[in-house]
């Protein structure tokens, strides 16, 4: 697939050239079990210490508190389930009414367990009251699991507060943010944070798919949800997956310097801006403080999946919605207020750091077409 | 790393060429995210049910018996744990005392909650006893599990027998086989058994590393381990590793069939087994039914790791314990009643179809100089 525009970044992301060779090497030359004893191992071992290493540097934390796992989902699987088996713990969990489903279900899982979940709803921009969290913290409260970045929207929590509150009014629960849809996009340095856990993934910043982080800070203990050979300081069993380890090493020393990233970025996203905001049949989503990398909108009048696939025959590809929700009607979007029409004829352009402006263009110009081509469903 | 001899096959293999094409086409052309509703998630998805269907091909079942995980480990943590949801369920789990640590974990956490669990020991030869299973399965029965080749000796346990005895006996109970070292190697037709669920791993049979199988029998209900996106029909979820499930399906390509590549195997383990059978040195710790991919032998005298580090130093690659085991005693060996002495000097061969006669040659004639050279320890 050659010239295509791919604005569906936040769904996955083409691995690039540093990822794709990391992995090779991985692959073909430094492919021992990092377990074994001998030298073969030992250099398997020396290149997931390295990965560690940048992961930690990229995030401003110590080396021993990251963790490979195998993706997002289940870095916000264990840092959710660790709380079953933590001693003298509350019953009380707040999380948002706008989490990721990989949150949300294990969440679920936990309420029906007899935890009692208080669900934050965001305003209108997508964002969560920290006055709402404030009162709703109590001595019961052993977990606070709040989003960095919404994958439909892109607005942003104010985490940092949110951590530092909990920690205040609940110094025994645990603070963790599902980080997926932000990391190495917005600057995150963890020692200037509260947050006990972060979840996070390579394949959303053109790293591989199947390889994610959790960051556990030091000091906290979890249990694992894995368990075996006792890999990973027995946080998560299970042979290395040395390649894909590596691949996000490449894609995180490609990017280099993640505010650098995020001012060129915030170019594109304004220019993105400006241009929709030309397109008067279009209703913003997004808040216009979100990160610089989703736009959600809406056609009003036609079906997102008919818009979608009239752009995908000009090979430009967005999404209709999250590609987790495989076309459900959007929980986000209504927990935001909008309407069922605009829920029905809603778009997510997500960018990454190879999108142009060219790209933004393209898409406009054959949204315009597709306006005046297509009938309106209603 | 060239011309080396490796022989530690049961840790981890080498990514075959087809593993490695596979995985890069995954990587740089079909990048897309199977959930994504347009055409690049299309085609993600077509290539994630051709590798479900090579995989059911291979083990003679139904495709829409075949669910991707991250590794064995998670295949058998999966398998393990989804009997805690059970409904009306029994509170005995019967296995054997020789599964790799992802499977006894995952035991010994359901005994502190409460499981009654029977550890089968198995003979000298590293063979569990049918009677004792019979003896030991009642309706109150709720899992057995029970390894198909251990990866440290290699003895196969009769589980076509067993299953067929748990489910006449305790029909109730699910039927669960740790096939990782076993998939690729011994020829497996699932539709002749009565296993309920099987666990493989892609890294042992020259694919890759982070990509494990789990097998569950078409009505049989188990709860996932990972919740969120429900992906792989709501069983595993979390975005599929897309390269690595093509990974696996170049490995499972180039093997062909399973019954020729054992023919060609078991010819190179005679003709290791009658070279070892020279030295006069050495104890056998396999049995000579075992699988023929892994030779367990003691140099009682010398210490394992001091001829491991020997080995190395010629280039030659072996194992001194199984490699999740890193360094500590072998319960397995225990288990067979080897002394303390002859743990003490254990290594473990292990072949792949890659190997030959002349890297059983160059193994034999180093361990002959290692043990005139070395010093005995005691």
């Amino acid at each position: 697939m050659n010239n295509i525009v791919y604005l569906d970044n936040s769904a996955t992301t083409k691995p690039c050239v540093k990822a794709v060779e990391y992995i090779n090497n991985a692959l073909c030359e430094n492919w021992g079990n990092p377990s074994s004893l001998h030298l073969m191992g030992m250099n398997a071992e020396i290149a997931v210490s390295e990965a560690r290493g940048s992961v930690a540097t990229f995030l401003h934390c110590r080396e021993d508190e990251i963790f490979f796992t195998s993706c997002g989902t289940e870095s916000n699987n264990t840092a959710i389930m660790s709380i079953k088996y933590k001693k003298h713990n509350g019953k009380r969990i707040i999380t948002t009414a706008i989490e990721h489903p990989s949150v949300l279900e294990p969440i679920k899982a936990l309420e029906k367990e007899g935890y009692e979940v208080i669900y934050l709803h965001p305003d209108k921009s997508g964002v969560i009251s920290l006055e709402e969290l404030k009162s709703n913290l109590n001595s019961d409260t052993c977990l606070v699991s709040i989003m960095l970045v919404n994958n439909e929207i892109g607005s942003i929590q104010p985490i940092i507060e949110a951590a530092e509150l909990t920690k205040r009014i609940a110094p025994n629960a645990l603070f963790h943010t599902d980080a997926v849809q932000a990391f190495g996009k917005l600057p995150i340095n963890l020692q200037k944070t509260k947050i006990d856990l972060l979840s996070a993934s390579g394949h959303k910043i053109h790293g591989p798919k199947g390889i994610g982080i959790l960051y556990k800070r030091k000091g906290v203990n979890i249990s694992p949800l894995l368990l075996g050979g006792g890999q990973e300081k027995n946080l998560r069993s299970g042979t290395e997956c040395v390649p894909l380890i590596c691949g996000l090493k490449g894609a995180i020393d490609e990017i280099g310097s993640a505010e650098k990233l995020y001012q060129k970025q915030k170019e594109l996203f304004d220019y993105a801006h400006c241009k929709l905001c030309e397109l008067d049949f279009i209703k913003f989503n997004s808040n216009s403080e979100c990160i610089p990398y989703i736009i959600n909108i809406s056609v009003p009048g036609y079906r997102s999946e008919v818009l979608q696939h009239f752009l995908e025959r000009k090979n430009i590809f967005v999404s209709s919605g999250s590609a987790c929700a495989k076309g459900e009607l959007s929980y986000v979007l209504r927990e935001i207020e909008a309407s069922a029409i605009e829920i029905d004829g809603a778009l997510r352009l997500s960018f990454s750091r190879y999108n142009t402006n060219d790209d933004v263009d393209s898409f406009c110009s054959a949204l315009c077409e597709a306006v005046s081509v297509l009938k309106k469903s209603i």
